[in-house]
């Protein structure tokens, strides 16, 4: 071993006693006739003193030390004369008697600092090094801890954690598949899976009536901002149960986490259904950790020609408590915010209730009696200001929830610190794709209708498929989407039914998931279950917005890991081997 | 909750509850007037009774119940009037008061019992079912245990769980990457990773530390029997740590998994160089459970006439007691089984001495003072039977290692639940490749020479590099080997001159490994580290010589997964988004 203890560890209690550390050089500081050197490892930093009574040997040593050095040094656990009380072991520091250098280093690109000096691109490259910054550790320290946490809590509740393959059959429904040319099996190949959604279920068939598995899923999209190609799941099944107990089971697990890993307490989590929500918040995934809900208002404005609120299918707004103070210059920049393609809408109405009474940006068209009863609509007092927004149903109430969000950051109601989670309950079953004239299934093709909506689902037509809703349920805290899972579909005919619904022939239906259908013939039990997305859950705990800082090596938003230069060519003889070639020419 | 207690919970203190239970029909019985159901789930089976008294609803119900059928019951418990004491519900039985079957079940192609009627390929192709029964069930919650155990552990030593990457770039050497096309990136390619060797490298680099993974690792070989193309490592690794400290950590480890999964203690584990495992076992992986040295003999039976020892570059023996009264006919089939193609010895030698004193085939030309002498040898006494192999030396050690192991079995002393643990090391650092006419890297080429041999690593030609030792190690238990691993180069000089030593050119070694030379010239700690098979190790504490009921949802030895059919083709859309054609016709 090459150190008897680490440089987080020495204390004032050690004083006296010699040890030998190992780490890497962050500073050397000069002071007088003195130099410090600051020693880093995973657990701290230790200061290592030379002066006059060194040895000359070390003193040359300390001399050609270069930042992020590995050395290992011995020394006598001193007292310091000057404390510092930043760091845990700032009432040490060591009087060397030995000093190694075990590897140089060349100068860093980029200071290993918690604020770094490199751009995202550089610090990407040379990930090992942004790797030793304390917000990255740091971040890879709480996710392993969450790992663990979650893993033992599952266990003791009985969860079994089962692998499942990586190499599988490629059933793209929704995204795409990456697949693996198999050698052996010339023309064929093997899926990577975007879930082990089949493999679940089929543990369920099999009678393992509690599975979990933290998990790696991968999917070939364009890829977003903070989308990753691989990424983790907390993936979890159970048997013979309904809704509420998967609920109650997976809430019980967050709320372990939030309280082991942030010591953040709180009660049963709240259940919403989606039409409340995209009614209240505009959104599926409404951030609860302040109100604003969002009134629709459409049946009180029409008929008093305003012609923009007249011929919009929805009109509907929110209220800013406190805001009725903003100047035309803020509404102005307000309104250039809600005409960004991001949002959408054609421009913003504003009610403002100030001091001298209720004015609007359409006073034109109604009295201040109407003006005033809007304003009752949304509880509003003086000093609040209503910002109301109108067009196509769809669009105007998703702009209303982005316009809530930044009113509520504006106003400095969406606090880091705070938690609001929620069940979000009763999606849609299906989608209605105009483009492809079909249906999709919103969660996916194995999530079971409510019960009671079963009857519509085996005999309605396209009216009715639209209303039917699903036994599903998402996780959402502070506005994020954690989790989301469902109950499944357990008996053949009704899985037979979805498939029909979703415009596969029986021939494909079976071609895909006729593994699972047929499983379905033996005995299956009822079964529900959830993923958790795990790189963004431990980006939520850690108080974070963006999840690559949660993932040792994460790739770019163009797919490649600019590290280890990934994807690559491969060798002519890899690919004859594979009996694949590469088009001369992409589509 | 579709039930209020587990097939395996209900004891005689249960005896005037109502419960309800829900799982799978084993079997319906009828004894008289009366009809008992065995029902069963994940935690055991319990006794459901119908008699006359019991509803005639119930009674219909029951009627129609076939194997596999998913029922719910719910009624009172009862004492059994004859108790079953094989298994723990066994004083119990329910008096049902309502039964509903949840899901029937086809009549599954074999039966779900510990000694199934299906074959190997219709337990595959419906492993759903086979994961039913209880071998293949204990198998998968004990690997459960061993990976919540081996956590545990590792979390309270300090080591972090880190998730690796994947989607990484192909760089073979060795086995053959599994490869992904990428679609993005027109003609490139990701590869599966074999193991994260380099990951975990390039987390000690950045300061890590102690790293471990849990992790899937993909190699696209030419399956042996027991071997999967997907597979499961404990993969480990240190910083500042020498070989002594990866032997004891990771000792430790196995030293408590043994103890907490099997209950098996056992002292610290001996260490055996490379050349003394094949110089007394014939390979280096001795199953140390019993003793049967092997012993050269070459000098001693040489310069007698006897042309096959006069013209062997190797002889030797091995000793087995109490087999002096191995007949002829034992003999001879003994010598058709070392003459196996598996063995490749052209025959076998025996000494036997029996009450009658030493015979042997080799009479005409030794005294039976040199036989004496030979047997003396082997510490051999009266009642002992001695055998003998010669030819080349690496075949005909390892013919010996085989018949040492054949006639341990024979003799029982290869015991089941007896635990002989062994770390192998020194092995050879390189293996020269006549047909190539290249050296290739024993363990893999990160491997450091030990400390000792780096000069005549560094500076050494063809024979010298023959001579050094790696500083690996091997764990072994029975003969298995469970683990390996090595201390890594961490100077860059010393990974140049492996790379050049390989064959590669510098810039092939840029191009495939530059990332990590790279990361060697910012402070490269000494680290070293280990992998262990998780899927033998399971199947090891599960005194199992298979790993694939220790795996969810194995590969056959085709590499195909019949139960979902991978690989298989997939979609021209698909090829054509990823820009690659399937070659007509495979090489």
């Amino acid at each position: 071993m090459y150190r008897t203890h680490t440089c987080g560890e020495l204390r004032a209690a050690h004083v006296g006693q010699t040890v030998t550390l190992a780490g890497w050089v962050q500073r050397v500081r000069k002071l007088g006739g003195m130099t410090f050197v600051d020693l880093r490892d995973r657990y701290g930093i230790t200061q290592l003193a030379v002066d006059d009574k060194t040895s000359a040997e070390i003193r040359s040593v300390v001399e050609k030390l270069g930042r992020e050095f590995v050395v290992r040094a011995q020394g006598k656990v001193v007292e310091r004369a000057s404390k510092n009380i930043k760091i845990p072991t700032g009432d040490v520091e060591i009087n060397l008697t030995s000093l190694n250098v075990l590897n140089a280093s060349d100068t860093p690109p980029f200071t290993i600092e918690d604020e770094s000096d490199g751009g995202e691109e550089l610090r990407a490259k040379y990930r090992y090094l942004d790797l030793r910054r304390n917000p990255v550790k740091n971040a890879l320290i709480l996710r392993h801890r969450v790992a663990q946490e979650a893993r033992k809590y599952l266990d003791a509740q009985d969860f079994l954690e089962i692998e499942t393959p990586f190499l599988i059959k490629s059933t793209p429904e929704g995204a795409r598949d990456f697949v693996v040319p198999s050698r052996v099996h010339h023309g064929e190949f093997y899926a990577l899976p975007q879930s082990p959604q089949t493999f679940k279920q089929l543990l369920m068939v099999a009678g393992y009536d509690r599975y979990f598995q933290i998990v790696r899923c991968f999917r070939d999209e364009d890829l977003r901002a903070d989308r990753q190609p691989e990424f983790t799941q907390i993936d979890c099944e159970m048997a013979f149960v309904e809704r509420q107990d998967i609920l109650d089971t997976f809430g019980g697990l967050m709320k372990h986490l939030f309280k082991i890993i942030l010591d953040v307490t709180f009660n049963d989590v709240p259940c919403m259904t989606y039409a409340d929500a995209i009614r209240d918040y505009g959104c599926d995934k409404p951030d609860l950790r302040f109100d604003m809900k969002i009134k629709e208002l459409t049946k009180q404005v029409q008929g008093k020609n305003f012609a923009v609120f007249d011929s919009a299918a929805y009109v509907g707004g929110t209220c800013a408590e406190g805001c009725a103070d903003y100047t035309r210059k803020q509404l102005d920049e307000l309104t250039e915010w809600v005409k960004r393609p991001q949002i959408g809408a054609k421009g913003l109405v504003y009610i403002r209730w100030g001091a001298d009474g209720i004015k609007s940006s359409i006073d034109k068209f109604y009295t201040p009696e109407e003006l005033q009863k809007i304003a009752g609509e949304f509880g509003a007092k003086q000093g609040d200001l209503i910002l109301i927004l109108a067009g196509a149903k769809k669009i105007t109430l998703s702009g209303l929830c982005e316009l809530r969000l930044e009113m509520g950051n504006r106003l400095g109601l969406r606090k880091r610190g705070k938690f609001a989670p929620l069940w979000v309950i009763d999606f849609p079953l299906l989608e209605w794709d105009d483009e492809t004239q079909r249906f999709y299934a919103m969660h996916h093709p194995f999530t079971s209708p409510q019960p009671e909506d079963i009857p519509m689902f085996m005999d309605g037509g396209k009216e009715e498929l639209e209303q039917v809703r699903a036994n599903a349920y998402d996780f959402v805290v502070n506005g994020v989407e954690l989790g989301g899972g469902s109950i499944r579909i357990f008996d053949s005919k009704i899985q037979q039914q979805m498939f029909k619904v979703l415009g596969f022939t029986p021939e494909e239906a079976s071609y895909r998931f006729g593994f699972l259908t047929n499983a379905f013939k033996f005995g299956a039990p009822p079964h529900g279950g959830i993923a958790f997305g795990f790189d963004r859950l431990c980006a939520m705990f850690g108080g974070s917005d963006s999840i690559r800082d949660y993932i040792a090596f994460p790739k770019n938003n163009a797919a490649c890991d600019v590290m280890i230069d990934a994807p690559s060519r491969i060798d002519d003889l890899q690919l004859k081997e594979l009996a694949i070639e590469v088009a001369t020419e992409k589509e």
